[in-house]
């Protein structure tokens, strides 16, 4: 798919998923291209996992059930983040993963997916998170941030409306 | 460009530039893209400037002589956001330009320019970017959190080593 027609045909998906299992090698591109995106001081903070494993997602999922269109996605691709220092006291983690989920996101599409971006949820005061990462064995200086459902939509999206360009967008001025 | 041979083939550019001029149009299908990622709560909280007026690139990329590279750029965009509360007490405006800036990155690679994520050298504490933003006339509720020079190449650019997939990517569990 067309890198434009791409960005700009991407939305975020809430609705129910099919149970039709996501191809291994489909869940590899999109991890390969999360990867691919730049990290500040090429530090590397951002790691994924993937996960097919029918039982494993129910376990994760149920600590979503109040979703249940996030919880019904067959497949689910978990970001994990490393608070590394990039230089003195400066970190740039949340940018490295926030890159990385971008680019992961513009992979669904491309693929035919559906997904969105499921982090305030996860990092909220209940630490859902750290439950998923707990149960996919992940040590406590690594903290899982985000969930993308993977998976084929079973129901109709819906698009969020966005401010128009000139709102948002100038040239050589603010709001010129 | 088909979006994986975009993403894959991506990289930081730090090198000189041409002097040959970016046209608007180009410059606004990179806008066009950064501003069609998501953002959290749907908040909208990055906005952007891009310069191609000859005059006033000099004034801003003065402020980063240091870098010549960086400074020889025809023609920049910059970042602007605003620390908006995406719900609670909660934000995500790092993330909400993150996902921008990749995406604009993206679609400077797909039309064969270059750039690089110019953020750490421009919010450090001498507050480069407050300056920028002053001739660009933002306001003081909005800040520019970085530039992404953009341009035709005038030297060969260099790619950064990353770690092997099985380092950072696994399948149903840690280090899987």
């Amino acid at each position: 798919m067309e890198l434009f027609e791409t960005i700009f045909s991407r939305r975020s998906y809430r609705g129910m998923y099919k149970d039709t299992p996501v191809p291994r090698e489909d869940l590899k591109k999109i991890m390969e291209a999360a990867l691919a995106a730049p990290s500040g001081c090429n530090k590397q903070t951002t790691s994924v996992i993937a996960v097919d494993d029918p039982a494993i997602m129910k376990e994760l999922t149920a600590l979503i059930a109040d979703r249940p269109g996030f919880a019904s996605a067959p497949a689910g691709i978990f970001i994990l983040t490393e608070k590394k220092i990039a230089y003195r006291d400066r970190t740039f983690y949340i940018h490295d993963y926030s890159a990385a989920i971008e680019n992961a996101l513009l992979a669904v599409q491309a693929l035919g997916y559906e997904s969105c971006w499921v982090e305030g949820h996860i990092t909220d005061a209940d630490r859902i998170g750290r439950k998923m990462a707990d149960i996919l064995g992940v040590p406590e200086n690594i903290e899982l941030v985000c969930y993308l459902p993977i998976g084929l939509a079973a129901e109709e999206g819906t698009h969020v409306r966005k401010q128009p360009f000139e709102e948002r967008a100038w040239f050589n001025g603010y709001r010129k």
